[in-house]
């Protein structure tokens, strides 16, 4: 069938796949100093944002790619006090991370404060946490922002951006790793959405080839489904700087003092199973 | 973006979703005696089949469903050597099973012979088991032959279905889940496509609660991605005529005599991880 304009589509004519979303009504558009950003209300998923025409978050399933950006990385950690945030200008990360009572201070930088603003209007439950006094939101280019920074200044760097094009593009680099590893400190972990799968095992082979080159010791990447994205099947790569990747604080995933709807103990062991496809092409780095 | 007429789309209205790929050509199209068959030529997931206007599988992503359609199963049998798969007339949840060097015969029943003449010449990689001389394919009604099969007759039964609309909406039923239990023998195992976690927790919670009526004494859902279907992550159900489903063949599974692309022990394991809002759906029953 053809869809009509009660539908939104994000189509890739790279990957030859598009995903579409009933909608109720069109909120906001707006063409903000970097990008263009939308809001629509869908039928069945809540309210949705676009950022140049790419599904970023939804209502309904945006809880599974918050969790595994934050949870599995701070649990691999054995004492993480420091996170900084590169995007996640929606605020969904940062509400997962700050539920984690050791953490001290969450830096986040996002380039665009419109993200933010618009995300406290149409995504508020996302924004529950943004005036925790552990947090700090700051609206600057956050390859500046770690190129600045002094050695030794953060646990953990989540990269939750946009896809390795255009504003991106930079976030997915050696140069930028390097610096990553710099202003990491012991047993630094950083983490960074890696895409598709099944659509950008490129990418991913890159990924893990750059940030062995930018002196991380090890890499890993976690699987979970994200209905949204393109494939419905999206990936976070974790980089470690001074440790191998073997396991995480299994206790304390599976006694968290907080609530969530994706993320156990047992969903993260599950995340980091590699498909037999996967460990094939990521053999011979 | 609007989809011209380059683009295939299967929309659901009830879930308010709909997914599309890129299509080269249209290869067939036909109304068999039971349903419409049509197969496309993609640009990015080589041919696809469509019954009913619903998308049954790519070349490009069949393996993720048929693996976890066949080897969770498998090695979750203590011994496992009498099969019987309802549906799967693309044959390739039939080609995996008998990658299995202890399965010792397989019945598949299929209501539609089409489907798999058809499966043949489109997807002929999927079908290069079906002269294996323990299978036996038969074109006749699944209920039926359940309903007329000996007690103890096989080991595993694999419901490898349609959506639980027309014609499969008996298989998803307590009485048809009661005469599996009767041919099944001891420590037998069925295990049933269940949908998406996301879209059909209805469905899903349903399914356990039939299950549990048919006289089975466990159930277990098992998690995947699966790209062409509805919200791009799926699920298979295993239930268990008189063992508690704790774990599974694991060594054998480490050592497995095959190849397999997505398949593997740690993804076995990573599969069983129920998502947090999925046990507290299921809770109660």
């Amino acid at each position: 069938m053809a869809l009509d304009n009660t539908w939104l589509t994000e189509a890739s004519e790279a990957t030859g796949s598009a995903f579409s979303l009933k909608i109720k009504q069109k909120l906001h558009e707006e063409q903000s100093a970097f990008q263009k950003i939308e809001i629509y209300e869908t039928e069945t998923f809540g309210n949705m944002m676009l950022i140049d025409g790419c599904t970023m978050v939804s209502t309904r399933d945006n809880f599974i790619y918050h969790e595994m950006m934050s949870h599995p990385v701070i649990f691999s950690h054995p004492n993480p006090k420091r996170v900084l945030i590169i995007g996640g200008g929606d605020c969904g990360t940062l509400r997962e991370v700050l539920k984690h009572p050791e953490i001290e201070l969450v830096h986040q930088i996002d380039i665009d404060e419109r993200v933010t603003r618009l995300a406290e209007i149409y995504f508020p439950e996302l924004c529950e946490s943004n005036n925790d006094v552990r947090a700090e939101l700051m609206f600057i280019d956050g390859i500046q922002w770690v190129k600045d920074a002094a050695a030794n200044s953060y646990d953990i760097i989540i990269i939750d951006s946009t896809d390795p094009v255009g504003p991106a593009e930079g976030l997915f680099s050696r140069t930028f790793y390097t610096q990553c590893h710099r202003v990491l400190g012991e047993n630094g972990l950083l983490i960074q959405q890696s895409e598709s799968p099944l659509l950008h095992m490129k990418i991913l082979r890159e990924m893990h080839q750059e940030m062995k080159t930018a002196s991380f010791i090890d890499s890993k990447t976690l699987f979970f489904p994200q209905c949204i994205y393109p494939s419905g099947w999206w990936s976070a790569t974790i980089a470690s700087k001074d440790i191998v990747l073997t396991g995480f604080r299994e206790d304390a995933a599976e006694n968290k003092s907080f609530g969530t709807q994706y993320y156990n103990a047992d969903i993260h062991r599950g995340a980091m199973a590699e498909p037999e496809f996967f460990k094939n092409q990521l053999s011979s780095i």
